[in-house]
């Protein structure tokens, strides 16, 4: 029931682009002077927020401050740079992804997260080195429940704190908030689909349209768009691109949960299936699967299947047509996106910027 | 570790006071336009979103909207009711103490608040009645997770879209940004402390400080007279009044969790001591009990104590001076919080709204 796709779990930094950069220190000049705050209360507590600041600024690929910078890109004329209030506007949707990402691992019950102990887990590991009262499992989760809910005052705080101008500021607001109540109904749909066993396409579409399209690209390329000021054609443009992409993405998350290599991924081989989840690609599979390989495959969610078993699951999504019927609808939203950034209404410099990050977000090993 | 008092726990509406109910009319109709959003994800999720709108239109004292336009009232000069907007901006405190009372009886594993379920448990039914696929008691903390921050995201876009003119928008969003970090330390040095073992009396006054006196007077009022554009001097007045009413509104809430009347708090009898509080009655106890009864009373922590047990405990912390000592700070620092508002940096018709509530707040017995 992850909250987010496997782009995060990678271990991987955020490439070495200037934008990638710019978001880093934007963000580590945030958390530093949130952090002050915080110390002022207690220098144990501090110490829990620093777990929060290492965990924001030690990985992921910074995807939605790239979508809102290429759509901010998209709706200029030249080629410069977005002013530093800008680029700390797009960097505040990373500490949503922490959010996102602390409070999802303790709903999946996951050890690690990009090679590294989960928060709650390395909460927990504190209280066990300290022997100190209580369960320590649930402390783990108290504090990362906590260091959560931190994460997502603090994006309101750095997004609205931007210090991009009032006017720009308001008509970015829209979206922001959109995108926050959206991501929020997608994962509750999603653990809601787990729960009750939907097989249906409907359900995984409805997840994949909100808790992944809106929030990893259709709302950030709308939020980088509303903040450069640009009119409704491009605003238009930019979001019709950014769900065909966000769908994409996810139809690419559910192939490597099931046939991702976990040296590249960072997970365990065919974890969705151990998890449960109730992709698209898997609800394919049963209505195109006989009523047998699809009952099999229904069997294999949420256990721990051997590897005679997980080659089965792999041996039927292939063979059901399935696994070729997602490739070619990936291939089909890609052009759909492509041809909604081919107007004039998007800038040519930022056209190369989101098809490069569309390519990113969808030929992904990882 | 509430992170909150008794106040809410009670079951009693807010009074039918005109601000209560203005407060109770903003948080209705933001809490319909939200769910709007929702209702278009999906239904089934919007019937989750119907759990978060009960409980917060459901129940609860409203202090925290209230004792801010109250600073908003004590910064004007004539005794008109505040506009719409201001009542709005003010009424999304509500929605801050949602996510902190959701997540923290997560945090506490509490069953019932305000008489009822308390969300993840209502979810979790849900679970059972439908007999779905997983864990239940899993599922309803998962979804009470996501609750708790669409709670969080849902305040501060009633606060920020309140419809306030920008400028003052912008005086009041340093109080309601720091508030929202400082009740969050205070809440994870609470159970810091509380994991931790800490006995002496600076912890429990430290978590007051944030987690309640902050949180709950000080940045409340300060974020109304913020909004009313209040002078310096005004903000400073209240604010200390705040800081020292916060304060005794904890120290009475420490009371009522281990003599409260089970009937009039809804809690069970000397909750504080079977949830192994660290509360600042309980250190000073500590220090002035002799070594077996200080030894007695932190035994007692965190355990299910038979009545006997509970009765040597109450002796304990009555015979030892603690009681008398911790009512008699109560006074002192009623006293120095309407020393603060005393000046004619207050208005007259504000200073009697905060005194009424300052009265509220440390004479309850709930």
């Amino acid at each position: 029931m992850a909250a987010t796709g496997r782009d995060d779990d990678d271990g991987v930094r955020a490439p070495g682009t200037a934008d990638g950069e710019r978001v880093q220190a934007a963000l580590r000049r945030h958390l530093a002077a949130r952090r002050e705050v915080v110390a002022g209360v207690d220098p144990g507590v501090d110490r829990l927020a620093g777990l929060l600041a290492d965990f924001v600024l030690d990985g992921g690929k910074r995807m939605r401050p790239r979508f809102a910078l290429a759509g901010w890109a998209a709706a200029g004329p030249d080629e410069g740079s977005a002013p530093d209030e800008v680029v700390a506007a797009c960097a505040a949707l990373e500490l949503i992804q922490a959010c996102a990402l602390v409070h999802d691992d303790i709903v999946d019950a996951s050890d690690t997260r990009r090679g590294r102990p989960t928060v709650h887990r390395a909460t927990e590991a504190v209280h066990r080195e300290n022997s100190w009262d209580g369960d320590a499992a649930r402390y783990g989760v108290s504090q990362a429940i906590l260091l959560g809910d931190l994460a997502l005052t603090w994006a309101d705080e750095m997004f609205v704190g931007s210090g991009v101008e009032p006017e720009a500021l308001g008509r970015a607001l829209g979206p922001w908030y959109a995108m926050k109540t959206e991501v929020l109904a997608g994962q509750m749909l999603d653990v809601l689909a787990e729960a009750s066993g939907a097989t249906d396409e409907e359900t995984p579409r409805r997840v994949n349209r909100y808790k992944t399209a809106a929030y990893t690209v259709e709302r950030p390329v709308h939020i980088g768009a509303a903040l450069a000021g640009a009119p409704d054609e491009t605003v238009r443009a930019l979001r019709e691109f950014g769900v065909a992409v966000g769908q994409a993405f996810q139809l690419r998350d559910d192939m490597l949960g099931v046939f991702g290599d976990p040296e590249v991924t960072g997970k365990p081989s065919g974890d969705d299936l151990r998890e449960g989840k109730r992709t698209l690609l898997l609800a394919r599979a049963v209505g195109l699967a006989g009523a047998d390989d699809g009952e099999f495959l229904l069997s294999v969610l949420g256990t721990e299947p051997d590897p005679d078993a997980l080659d089965r699951a792999r041996t039927i999504l292939v063979g059901s047509g399935a696994v070729a019927s997602v490739e070619a609808e990936i291939d089909a939203l890609i052009a759909r996106a492509l041809e909604a950034i081919g107007s004039e209404a998007v800038s040519p410099h930022g056209r190369r910027a989101l098809r490069d990050l569309a390519d990113a977000a969808t030929r992904r090993r990882s």
